[in-house]
């Protein structure tokens, strides 16, 4: 009883590994579909978010079974609570990578992204999918050295999101009213998942320590 | 001992309906800042914040203790549990009425507002508020009927900012890069204002049947 009870436990952690996996390989492709106007790309980006989706439903309701019927105490009761957290996060995650297909797709066959702001989309675009890759790690390994870092590496997507909307602002942006919109949607939902993220790996770190990454160490505010 | 631990499930209670009678006063707020230029009224917005965010994380604190001493079990259990969920979507919808008085400061002594948005603008507003008001009377009151109307109700807000993106496309739109970036950022942060009050009237319903909202009302889903 006890065994099936920790892998069930287990199995809530392989979850999260597993969303955060997909909505990794999610935000790359939607980059590269907004970047190349892939359509074909982009639409599979979006029908894949119903699998995140079922993982984050079927997650949550594992959680609450296993906090009903085993009523777990001290480190299991901080990963089930925390787990409803993380499948929150990366849920949304999943979400804003599918926004970004949308974006392409909306504007396919045109590129939704000027010539100008390339490399700083397919810089967002990398960062994402780091940062998320590595979060997946952190709930594997509990290494709060990584899961700390990742909050100020976090910081560099606040500063790509800022550049755009320097570009923006700039009086040479040309490109009139619509690019401009795609742009700052672009921007924010890259820097949301960034955010999402650190809050995750934040989340870990309350998970092994039962202290909240902002008690720990001298980082920034997660920009919200 | 179990009055105790009951008045600590009815004090849960009281801090979300309170987080999110602040909420709603903030959006309120953070419009008129926005369509009068109060940067006056926009840096309290701002501040008052912090009040949501320590009622987020006490709530969080005591609902994390509960399930620790209480081990609840049933609709105790699914209080408190959709509690953190509920706390979450709170102080997120803080978060963006935050930016909506940030938006409003950064624009001061303009308006960030173009005259020809502020009608769709004000009504987001209103219905913004509006939202979390009747958020906050399902917490209490537990209408499933209101609850599931809160849903309903939303659908104008994605009108509404679908109108904003409509006005920014049109040919005829002339003020450039910066308003439309602008406008952007609001309609987004008012639509996901009403995603978060009506993530927390779903939860209610979840709450008092146990079952979620999709698979009660043939409802449009949610936009995310």
């Amino acid at each position: 009883m006890r065994e099936l009870y920790h892998e069930e436990l287990d199995s809530i952690t392989d979850s999260l590994v597993e969303m955060a996996t997909l909505v990794g390989s999610a935000v790359g492709r939607a980059t590269t579909a907004l970047l190349d106007a892939d359509l074909e790309l982009a639409e599979s980006v979006i029908s894949d978010d119903e699998t995140v989706d079922a993982l984050h439903r079927n997650l949550d309701e594992r959680a609450i079974m296993l906090l009903a019927r085993q009523q777990p105490v001290a480190t299991d009761l901080r990963l089930l609570v925390t787990s409803l957290r993380m499948s929150a996060d990366l849920e949304r995650s999943g979400d804003l990578a599918q926004h970004l297909a949308k974006l392409a797709r909306l504007r396919h066959p045109e590129c939704a992204v000027p010539r100008d702001l390339r490399d700083t989309v397919q810089e967002m675009g990398r960062l994402a999918q780091s940062l998320m890759a590595r979060t997946a790690e952190v709930l594997v390994s509990h290494d709060l050295d990584t899961a700390l870092q990742l909050e100020r590496d976090d910081d560099r997507m606040d500063e790509l999101h800022r550049t755009i909307f320097r570009h923006l602002m700039d009086d040479r942006w040309q490109r009139g009213a619509e690019a401009a919109v795609d742009a700052t949607l672009a921007g924010r939902y890259y820097e949301r998942f960034g955010d999402h993220a650190v809050a995750v790996a934040r989340d870990v770190v309350y998970l092994v320590t039962g202290r909240h990454a902002d008690d720990m160490a001298p980082a920034a505010p997660v920009t919200t």
